[in-house]
Parts: C-alpha cells; sequence; structure tokens
C-alpha cells in the first residue's frame, strides 16, 4: 500500500521501471495496480488502441515490427503488449526472441511487453487491458496490443482496442473457409501479409467477397478493407498504416465516444467475474458448499442452482432492505 | 417444459432423437437440459473421457477417426463431441466435412456431434461438457472430445477429461519451444502424429526430454508417454490406443475419484460463473449501475468495487442472518 502513489506518480513522470511494475501488478492481479489506475482515471483514453491478431505463423510480430517502425518514423511513441500465449500452445517464436527485450529497447519512445497469460486462467483479457492502460497512462501515443493465439480470451483482447487488424496468409489453415465468419466481425482492417505467395490474390478476393457479402450492418457503415502487405520484405506497411488510419478517422468522427463506452462496460464486466470468482468460491466458502452437495449425490446443476438462488435472496433482501432505508 | 420427461425418457431408452435435442439445449443454455441431466445423475460417469486437443493441422480428426475405427473393432460404442471453432478462427476444414453427418453415421454405435462454439461466449467449456454428460447418460461407452482450438476455452474443455490426448506434428509451428510448458501439464499422452515427416524424431525426442524434466510431481506419478504415430496411413494407432488404456488403468488403480471430483468441481464453477453473470449483470441491473457510474467519471475499478462490495454485504448479511435462524 505504502508503494502505490511513489509508482503512479513516477508513472505519471514517465518512469519507465514504474510502468513496467505496473503491468506486473496487472498480470498478478494484485490491489495496488487498481489503487494506481484509479488515481490516473482522468488519463486513460488519450492513447490510440490497435488489436493485432490473426492465426499462428500469419506473420503478425513482423508487421508489428513494421508498424512500430512506421510510427517512430512520423515521431509517434509506441506501447506495445503482446500476449504470450505460454499455456496450453501456439507458435511464439518469433514473439519469444522479441520478449527478451524485456519491456526495453534502445529507443526510449518504444516500450516492449508481453503478457505471460499463464497463471492467470480467464484473467488474461482482464491483465491485458489494464496492462494497455497503463501504458496509455504513462502517455505513449500508439498503443498495440498483439495476440498471438485464436481463443477467445484473445478475442476478448482485440475486442477492447479501438482498431482491430486481423492478419493472415495464403497457406495457412485453410484459407477463408476455415477462418468462417467470426473474423470478420472482429476486423476492421483486414491485411493479407506474405503477398508474394501463391494463393494470396485468391485469399484477398474471396476476402474482400466475404466482406462484402457481411460487411452491411455489421459496423455501422465501416466496410472493413482488405490490404495485402509483405511484412518481411517491408512492401506495403504504409497502406496497411493508411487503412489503420482512415478507421481511426472514421471512428472519431462519430462513434468513438460509444464504441469505447462498450469496451469500458466490457472491462467492468471481465473484472466483476473475475472478482466475484474470488468473492464467492473461495470468501464465501461456495467452494466448499458444492463440494459438500457433490459427495452427496447432488447433480451438479442442482448444486449451481443451490448456489445462485441463495445469492438471489441475499441481492434481493439486500435491495429491498436499502430501499426502505431510503 | 412440458417436453423434457419425454426427452429424458427416450435418452435412457436409447433414441438418438432425443440425445440430439439434449445437446441442442445444453449447446443454447436451455434450461430444460438441466432438467434432463438431474433426472440422470446417477448414469453420469460411466463413460471413459478422453480429451483431443493439438494446434491447427496437427491431424487430430483423422486420428479421432482412428480412434473411432479401433473402438468399434472392439465392438466398443463411441460418442464424439467435436468443438467447432468458428469464431473467431482455426483451420477446421477436415471437421467441417464430418460435421455434415449431424450426429449420426450409418453405424449406430457411433455418435458424432460439433459443437458450435459461437454464440456461447464464455460457455463453450460448460456446453460442451454438458453435451459428452449428454452422450456418457445416453451409455456410449468411449467419450471423444476433440477441440481444434488452442485458447482457455478449449484448455477447459479438455481439462474435464479423464485422459488428455495431445496431438502435434512435425513442422506446425516452431515445434516444441512455441509449445512451453502448459501443453505438457495437460497432456496425458502425448502423440506426435505424421511420424514420417522430417522432424519427427527430434520432435519425439524434444518431448521426451521436456517430459523427463518436468513431469515429476505434475501428475502424481503418471510419466506422460510419447507416441509416434500416422494416422492418415493407420500406423501406430495401436501404440495410441495402449498408451490411452494405460493411462485409464493407472487412473483406476487409484486417483480415478479424487480426479472426478475436481473436474466436476470445475464444472460447476463454470456453470455458476455463467449463471451469476446473467444474474447480475443482466436481472439484477448491474449492467445499468456500471454504466452510470462510469459516465459519471468513476474509475473502472472503482466500479467494480462498488458492485462488488455492494454483493458482498448482502451475501454477510443473508449469512449472518440464516445462522441466527438456526
Amino acid at each position: 500500500m505504502s508503494e502505490h502513489p511513489g509508482v503512479l506518480e513516477r508513472l505519471l513522470s514517465g518512469d519507465v521501471t514504474a510502468l513496467a511494475r505496473a503491468i506486473t501488478w496487472a498480470e498478478a492481479g494484485d490491489a495496488r495496480f487498481q489503487r494506481v489506475l484509479s488515481g490516473a482515471n482522468e488519463r486513460v483514453g488519450k492513447g490510440w488502441r490497435v488489436g493485432v491478431t490473426g492465426p499462428p505463423g500469419a506473420g503478425k510480430s513482423t508487421l508489428v515490427n513494421e508498424m512500430i517502425g512506421a510510427h517512430r518514423a512520423a515521431d509517434r511513441t509506441v506501447g506495445v503488449i503482446a500476449v504470450d500465449p505460454s499455456s496450453p500452445f501456439t507458435g511464439g517464436a518469433l514473439l519469444g526472441d522479441r520478449i527478451r527485450m524485456d519491456g526495453r529497447s534502445s529507443d526510449g519512445g518504444v516500450f516492449i511487453r508481453s503478457m505471460a497469460s499463464r497463471g492467470s486462467r480467464g484473467g488474461i483479457a482482464r491483465a491485458t487491458v489494464d496492462a494497455v492502460d497503463a501504458m496509455d497512462v504513462f502517455g505513449f501515443q500508439e498503443l498495440l496490443v498483439e495476440t498471438v493465439g485464436v481463443g477467445q480470451a484473445e478475442y476478448d483482447v482485440v475486442g477492447a482496442a479501438d482498431t482491430v487488424l486481423v492478419v493472415l496468409c495464403p497457406g495457412a489453415g485453410d484459407g477463408v473457409q476455415a477462418l468462417k465468419a467470426g473474423i470478420l466481425e472482429v476486423a476492421d482492417v483486414l491485411c493479407v501479409n506474405k503477398a508474394d505467395l501463391p494463393g494470396a490474390e485468391r485469399l484477398v478476393s474471396d476476402l474482400e467477397e466475404a466482406v462484402e457479402l457481411r460487411a452491411v450492418g455489421l459496423r455501422d457503415g465501416w466496410i472493413t478493407p482488405v490490404i495485402s502487405c509483405s511484412a518481411g520484405k517491408a512492401e506495403g506497411i504504409a497502406e496497411v498504416m493508411s487503412a489503420l488510419a482512415s478507421h481511426r478517422e472514421w471512428l472519431e468522427e462519430g462513434r468513438l465516444r460509444e464504441h469505447r463506452s462498450v469496451r469500458r462496460l466490457a472491462q467492468v464486466r471481465r473484472a466483476v467475474a473475475e472478482a466475484l470468482d474470488v468473492e464467492l468460491w473461495e470468501a464465501a466458502g461456495w467452494r466448499d458448499r458444492a463440494s459438500h452437495l457433490l459427495e452427496n449425490g447432488k447433480a451438479h446443476y442442482d448444486v449451481v442452482a443451490d448456489l445462485i438462488n441463495g445469492l438471489r435472496d441475499a441481492v434481493r433482501e439486500k435491495t429491498e432492505g436499502s430501499t426502505k432505508e431510503r
């Protein structure tokens, strides 16, 4: 407790060590993070958040490195959070190399941090968004979140961004068919990387067709562009940056406030779910009660009902009580 | 409500249409499923559950098909749930082909069903385990769950199995380094598929080394075997089946009861989390309260604290009240 005013002040004054500390707290679900963030709440929301996702092997890390370069060339500061999918598994070796930078590069305008997703089961999305908030408070102008996974947690992570960039490449998996519709719903910009590989043109046209068939109404008028690039050869980066900038302009001209409200509410919801789980399961003894009921042969959904009904009664009584008090 | 006694009876009498109906309810989070399952609680736990997972392209579906064949050759009935990762994305085309069988094959001893993971965000693990319970109640002896994804939800799904089979293949992603330690913790049997491809021997020896370094204590004495096979050529299937059988014997000789208690408790916990989210967020008006507080500039963690503290008070008062009553 004694430490957090120091960390908050140092964070606000540009001390990168304090930023790293805050993110470590976020990762651990340490309550000190919450106090730091609450103390700097008015500074949250100044940076622009781009979520970068896509299947393993699509070249996300390479593209993110190019994006960092483009931002730095325009003298914009960049904070990057990479979700390290150490559990259960995914191809993240490139990422692994970058992680060794341990949050600092030789360029003070760039901060890169990987989030260990292990040990925070269910809390990855919460911790990652918290970490981006910390970089935002610190003052980075461009906030990038790269997720290597393809699961629900990663979906939640990129869904918290202002702009979602989905990176694909020809030949990975089974192409568009395998991607199904979900990807179009989350993508604000679609990027086909490794555009010189066979099948790239086909993938682009398939995606364009899919966007055409489904985009209407999904994003309130934003038509997801499909961009080709070869991040490994630094080709097409300007086009990607331009598409991202267009989405930003589009949001800023209208829906940004609403977009961010929805996002912030989802953030509260996730944090509530995580806190509730701890609160009830551990502190309020639900684990013991559930174990006891299961051991006595009660069907598991009856156990669930027992727990929930008890809580429902408590909340109702509380609500009625506080209404009377007024 | 009027329908569920019929479904339960038909399910118990071997009507596959009733099974399909029950699973559809499970998928939709329909309360009728819970009543069906509670009515057949004593029959849950008769079948043996094997979770099959691994990165996209490892050949899981092909291997599962071979496993089905091996079980059928030994005259054991098989129920299969495949988690269809339609959102956000993964390579699942092979799976897609199989899905068209729509829960029925020409062999009455096999039931295959894919679970749509879209639309049940956060509830995939709950719905999948429910579906396996339904197949268990129906009477299938061998219960296979195949997950194509690599995220947290899939981890939860396979973690609910008696035996977890992790399928890898050489050249997919970056090998062992990319897999990190997490995979060893969930794997009861490791299988290197496509064993004729270059790099297979190396992958096997790397995995064996990794098991040797980390296995102690992780599974209370079970040493995860590493098996080579080529599912596409039907080679090595007997060895995979034998390794799975060994794990089953090992569990049945000791830890099965404890293992399943832990699993069942996790199942209750997931269902509670899902029910709580609906109960509090929607029914008890937490969404509105959170929106209101956020709009008034409250930091999001302060909003979380506000909601949780209110609940904590209610639960405490309720607990004290019920203690007094006794």
